[in-house]
């Protein structure tokens, strides 16, 4: 057969004319399917209409242009040829599928036509080849619904409408309930809403059919929602589709037919054998509707040993070529098998972190390929509590309670309690305690600490219960609006449930979820994952920056070494004053700060005697006496965290939080107050009472945030941080004795100028020399700051003059940056602000690079400049994110700070952001 | 006679050998009074000993250079010519001064040893030359102690112990009551003094007192204070210092003689005329110790007609060589006129204005120079109401209560109240009141602009009663330490008085001090003040920033015009929904804000209308009703002051502060329910508390400041800012429609992103719009931003796409960029902060260059390269402070917006840094 063809354009390629780089001329789905049928792989035969061809028909006024119809109908030849079966053929019908396909995937655009070159002929002939009238029916229902929708423009509701009345008519549920003879009832009625809606019927003649489909994919390219779509995605509107014509197989041919799905490595476990599903003499869509039950894909070595031994090795080469997991959808005709689709596979944590280590290790992929396989986040999923079993959809339906904002991942369950203090005594007696609350606040610490998991009614993500929980490791829900919580009654409703104090919940900190009753749960460390390490240790290799843990206590510091980490990044000091134990000498000392100044800037900076400071009144007693013992504690909290750590850096903040927050709120000794006056107390009482609500009135603040902390309450009050001091390096001083290697880092926080800095350190350097003189030995330390304000960032230059190291604090410099408050913002207007995209995403969850991140790259350009050695980290909790640090890597920070469970996601980010940088 | 000096250098110089341009010589002291001798005025004949020989001397282990003490002796009989008398001659002694004096004035130096080559017979020469023992005495024993302190190294506390004991002897208190043989014994105890701890008593010889003298002069270079001076300076090392010896003359040898000082123009009115002050037969000390009372200057033409007459002309010669005001002091000695020094004259604000102006006038000085003359913030204090009588000191200090912060200048009389209120109340009576509270807050506005003065016992000059009253121009004193309120009691108490609520006060803003009684005073405007008018006429002239005003009212408006504004660069909606005629509406409309938005969502943006939604809840009833109220009222608002700015553009800030500031305090609302529950009320009342309680505590938030206001709240509710600019639009229809030309600019607080204003300008644009077609009219506005949170800055460029002004917030800007909270600070830390010199100064008062103003810089810099004709202002505080605004004139503003009151201070400064800029 010759015809003429302009010899400018070639219209159509078959699949093996192509190949993958040619997505511009074929689209996606048609340069893919040309690749599967390049490298040999059974593909049903098909070709493709290119795009130049759509750009023509659209150019010239909806005309196809000269010889496409002669060169589809000989390519629909190869397809006969091919399958052995014959389009429009009664007795062996080749059915095709049509489909539209950009360079770029367009999901406002057509679908597919499925089964296309069927009529009331042809339906009959298919019952006959499929020995079954019911699927050939449902094929010809489900082509006429289509193709009048996307080819005549036929509203879908009116075929919706009919298939639910022969439903409802029939007594039956589900589309495949439907008989063969209701099938063809559904037919006609189809046809029937077609010829109502435009004056005729779909056409029978399959050419008909099928020019007219290739005419309506060409159509759809300008369709007001394809255009919308592309204006609002910035696609080119020249860019025309192709269209892939390939032909029907079927697996309901008989016993030697059938279809699945398989993973060339299990996709939960990572493990190196070929997982998946099998359903012999059926297609697709009954697995899909569920009305056989698949059987493993080792069952088919039994029917079709052939098919499965040659489906094995196509999943190995496979594998082999696309060097990943795939996921492959394959049908096999009378013994015939073919390839439907491959690609990558989803996987979860577990399959991912293995699968990419197994295949670095058989060589299949590098190290590198395996470090960028992983999702970092993934990693942190691996190592948080998960319930051990997959509970029943049904039953997990009947025992939800609501949810909320999944704040910290992991899952518990436990007692709930509304109370911190009452949660610390059960958990001190060996219950498992949730903790719920409206909110938390800095005095909850101890029952956070003693909880398997928090959950509250108020607060966002990053409120004070999500940073203390991801600290810690425990699971927290915030936010969670479908809870009304009864502090007097001691309960609280939720979907209808009312829960008593003390009635088991339990809890999933990843979907936000919580539930009644007790669930099971484990809780993987990393040594239960040897790929983890293996491939965490292959991040290290590759990973420029470092990994330090915030940690608090010496069980944190093991944790954070447990978890790799390379030193401490973030020792916060106040956490270590608030427990409730210590708290009674930590308020002693700060109520009595004020009157220890006077006394101090009076007496020229003596030291305190009690047995010789008789003119010293109470309060200057009292402080000095709080503060010894303080002293004490913090001296023995840095010892045990400094020889956990060894040689490696500790970073120690001195004290950060205002003063009142280690006092009792304000309302609640009003309330106290006011109730007293009503019953009968002695006058002496009461004004006890009064003078100590006057005290913490006058140290609360309009905006704590913005107020008396940080280093401000070092130069207010040098007696604390000076004791501070005094205990790291008495501590270090100690080990030193002992024989041990320690590196102490003090860090001031808050920081707006560098007198700050020069005062400070002027101060502070010689108690620090004092304290090495008196114990006669050498401790190494070193002095920096915080750069948490916009003004430290930008007077960075001048604050590194007295600054041998600056720690990021991203968390508060985001807030200054924003003006946003972390503990309100969430609640009032942050989540609309992400949900509606005013902004892209929550600046408090990944860094923002615009702003903040303009400021933290002034700060270290500047810093660097002045100090070329200065060390820069970061410590808030954008340090555990891998968008923030990749940030962190790019403006060439030494290290990132997260809490201890954050850190193998850290260093998988690092070793990832540094394989981006190589291959720019 | 012929002496050998080494060629080199000239070791002596006459003061008629040297000027004013050889200070690296003859230091600053000595080639200043060679200038006076240069231009022919008397003063009393001296010499300079160079610093080359300083120098010399100390290079050269502490000799003096060969020919030195010849070329000394030369120099002296030069002196000993000129004056008449002679160097250690008892008949007709000449006494000289000597004085240390580098190029650079150091204050770690030696002191100057008056009357030197005295001793025991030469005091008696001197005794009879002036008629009278006792200064002949007094001027020994002073001699003896300076002398032996500097020279013999003699620790002055014995001197000043031996004085003492000589006038408790005595029975008197002060020194000049001492007599002739008193004082005799003095200097008898003075030379044993400096035996006792030298070995010796102090030289009689003339000559060795003056080489000693000398030679300490130049060791004195090299004292470990000099050295730490310099240091701390950064002052070079080997400069020197040169050495000055002058003639002693005296005012004290007879009726011929006196002594006086005289300032060249009125240092307190500005006259041109000449103001001083004249004691006959008299020393200059005898002035300061207040033995005699002078008289003024022109009483001297009657006693000394030709040394007076010489006075005056030479007066004015100064007046013209130094192109200033100069303030002289002068001595006459047997009829003889010396002077003795001549500077530029200290003087009140409206003398500078007055001598500037006048002085430009006579042609003395140019007009740029005026206008350089006048400090910007004088201009200020012209404007203030002042006490208009000098009370007596005895009087005031009587009166006295307390002093503290001066926050807002001006004074003012009143009767003492503690409550906002109560004081409005007693203002709309006619009452004068003075409101008087620990602090003030937003809700107090009315009661602030009804009282004259406002003082408060907490906060700094930045809290919010001082921002509030600086805008209103009324005095404000704030921090008050010294003061106990006691509200229940209706009293407070200072400096030991009990004062009750409605006792008559006065408070001086500019002291920061208040009294008790009444007291009168005046209110200058610039009317008052022609020479005020011309100077601002040329600083207009001259100025290349615009001066726009702050104004919320009409009234203000008018009084912004007043000051020479030339628009409205900041009005703030939210002063206008606090006045509490209108609180109800604005409440009612802010509780139902978040059910009206729920029914806007559902419904699809639609108009609401009262008589149609019939669903609608009572809540979002009394939303749109309330709304519509405040829509009417606002519109007024804005045609009020639109007309009286006319064509000059009106920026006015859309609703800004967070919505609890218009609500009742929750702890008052705690207070009250508590209280209730304990006496008899209905439970529907109760239960009525609890429910509003419970909304206020849900509008509360942790850091206000960062919290849901500004554009926050207009995304949150969008019908609020709706209604806003539909009633600045018809505001400005109206007055178009009856022919005026007005230019209102809406401004949007607070964004962080630019995707806030892209949002609310096509939302708010299309509201604009409408307006338009429904009233038929054109209104030409701008729309633009707040620049005030340290993101905006950072992304300026692309918030400047969808702004066609910027406004630099730089109050909040100062706020986040430092993390200052502006409620707190000033009271817990900042006070301290600037006291101690960590911080040069308030960054809220003046503009901090560093950190704030390097972000303004990246805003303008940022902003006018995406949109190079972006108006760019700022409308904080600082736009009335001077060193602001040259910051603001620097970095190339197109205005600064500051309170009326300072408008003409800035317009003054505005010009200052013009002429600064293109003298450079």
């Amino acid at each position: 057969m010759t015809m003429e063809v302009p010899q400018t354009a070639k219209h159509v390629y078959r699949f093996d004319e192509g190949n993958a780089s040619m997505a511009d001329l074929l689209g996606g789905k048609g340069s893919n399917l040309c690749e599967m049928a390049r490298l040999g792989l059974p593909v049903p035969p098909g070709f493709v209409i290119s795009t130049q061809v759509c750009r023509d028909y659209l150019a010239d006024n909806q005309t196809l242009p000269e010889g496409l119809e002669a060169s589809i109908k000989e390519n629909i030849q190869g397809l006969e040829k091919a399958i052995g079966r014959n389009f429009g053929s009664v007795s062996d019908p080749l059915l095709v599928s049509v489909r539209s396909g950009a360079r770029i995937s367009m999901p406002g655009m057509m679908d597919t036509i499925l089964n296309l070159g069927i009529n009331d002929q042809i339906v009959a002939g298919l019952a006959t080849m499929m020995g079954d009238p019911r699927p050939a029916y449902d094929a010809y229902r489900r082509f006429l619904q289509i193709y009048s929708e996307v080819v005549m423009e036929v509203d879908a509701d009116a075929f919706e409408k009919a298939l639910a009345n022969h439903k409802r008519k029939a007594g039956v549920t589900q589309d495949f309930q439907l008989t063969a003879e209701q099938l063809q009832a559904v037919v006609a009625d189809f046809k029937k809403i077609t010829k109502d809606a435009t004056g005729k019927e779909p056409p029978s003649d399959p050419w008909e059919q099928l020019m007219a489909a290739v005419k309506a994919v060409f159509r759809s390219w300008n369709t007001p929602r394809a255009i919308f779509y592309r204006d609002y995605n910035k696609i080119d509107h020249n860019m025309g589709t192709a269209v892939t014509i390939m032909a029907m197989v079927f697996g309901n041919l008989g016993p030697t037919s059938g279809t699945g799905v398989l993973f060339t490595r299990n996709p939960s476990t990572g493990d190196a054998e070929v997982y998946g599903e099998f359903l012999s003499n059926a297609q697709g869509e009954d697995v899909v509707a569920g009305v056989r039950t698949p059987e493993p894909i080792a069952r088919m070595e039994d029917v079709l040993p052939e098919s499965h031994g040659q489906l094995m090795t196509l999943a190995k080469d496979l594998e082999t070529h696309y060097a990943d997991v795939q996921d492959v959808e394959f049908t096999i005709e009378n013994a015939r098998l073919f390839l439907l689709q491959t690609r990558s596979a989803k996987r979860t944590a577990l399959s991912a972190v293995k699968t990419a280590v197994d295949m670095a290790n058989e060589g299949l992929i590098t190290q590198s390929q395996a470090l960028l396989r992983v999702d970092a986040e993934e990693i942190g999923k691996l190592l948080v509590p998960q319930f051990s079993t997959d509970m029943p959809e049904e039953i997990l339906k009947e025992r939800f309670l609501a949810r909320g904002a999944p704040a910290s991942p992991g899952a518990a369950s436990g007692v709930v309690c509304f109370d911190a203090t009452k949660a610390a005594e059960l958990a001190a007696a060996g219950e498992a305690v949730i903790l719920l609350r409206p909110e938390t606040k800095p005095d909850d610490i101890h029952g956070i600490a003693a909880a398997v998991g928090v959950i509250t009614s108020r607060g966002g993500v990053t409120s004070h219960a999500a940073v203390v929980t991801r600290g810690l490791g425990k699971p927290c829900i915030v936010g969670c609006e479908g809870l009304q919580v009864n502090l007097e009654a001691g309960t609280f409703t939720a979907d209808g449930k009312t829960v008593r104090e003390g009635d088991w919940i339990s809890m999933d900190g990843v979907l936000g979820t919580f539930y009644l009753g007790d669930m099971d749960t484990v809780h993987p460390t990393l040594d239960d994952l040897p790929e983890a390490i293996e491939l965490l240790g292959w991040a290290d290799e590759t990973r420029r920056l470092g990994v330090m843990a915030n940690a608090d206590t010496p069980a944190d510091a093991a944790q954070a070494l447990n978890m790799g980490a390379e030193g401490i990044g973030l020792c916060r000091t106040e956490h270590m004053f608030l427990d409730p134990r210590r708290l009674p000498a930590v308020r002693q000392m700060l109520l009595n700060a004020e009157a220890a100044e006077v006394w101090r800037r009076a007496n020229g900076d003596r030291v305190f005697r009690a047995e010789s400071e008789e003119e010293a009144s109470q309060a200057v007693r009292d402080f000095y006496e709080a503060l010894g013992q303080v002293r004490e504690l913090q001296t023995s909290d840095f010892e045990g965290i400094l020889k956990v750590m060894g040689a490696r850096p500790v970073i120690i903040r001195l004290l950060d939080a205002p003063l009142h927050e280690f006092l009792p709120p304000y309302e609640t000794l009003l309330t106290e107050l006011m109730e007293l006056r009503h019953v009968s107390v002695s006058l002496a009482e009461l004004q006890e009472k009064e003078a100590f609500l006057h005290l913490v009135d006058s140290l609360r603040e309009s905006n704590p945030m913005l107020g008396h902390r940080g280093c401000r309450l070092g130069l207010s009050f040098p007696a604390i941080y000076r004791m501070q001091v005094e205990a790291i390096i008495t501590a270090g001083a100690l080990l030193v004795k002992e024989g041990l290697d320690v590196n102490p880092e003090i860090m001031i926080p808050l920081t707006v100028d560098v007198e700050e800095m020069h005062r400070l350190r002027q101060d502070l350097s010689l108690v620090a020399a004092q304290v090495q003189v008196r114990l006669g030995v050498k401790v190494h330390y070193k002095f920096g700051t915080m750069i948490e304000t916009p003004r430290a960032a930008l007077t960075a230059g001048e604050i590194a003059k007295e600054s041998e190291f600056f720690s990021f604090g991203t968390n508060d410099l985001t807030q200054m940056v924003f003006g946003f408050s972390r503990d309100d913002a969430e609640g009032k207007f942050l989540r609309a602000y992400i949900d509606e995209g005013v902004l892209p995403n929550d600046p408090f969850a990944s860094i923002d690079v615009q702003g903040v991140g303009a400021l933290v790259k002034m700060g270290v350009e500047a810093g660097r400049r002045e100090r070329p050695n200065l060390e820069i980290g970061i410590c808030g909790e954008h340090g555990g994110d891998p968008a923030s640090v990749a940030f962190c890597h790019e403006v060439g920070l030494d290290y990132v700070s997260c809490s201890p469970y954050r850190v193998p996601v850290a260093r998988l980010a690092a070793a990832q952001a540094a394989l981006a940088e190589s291959q720019i």
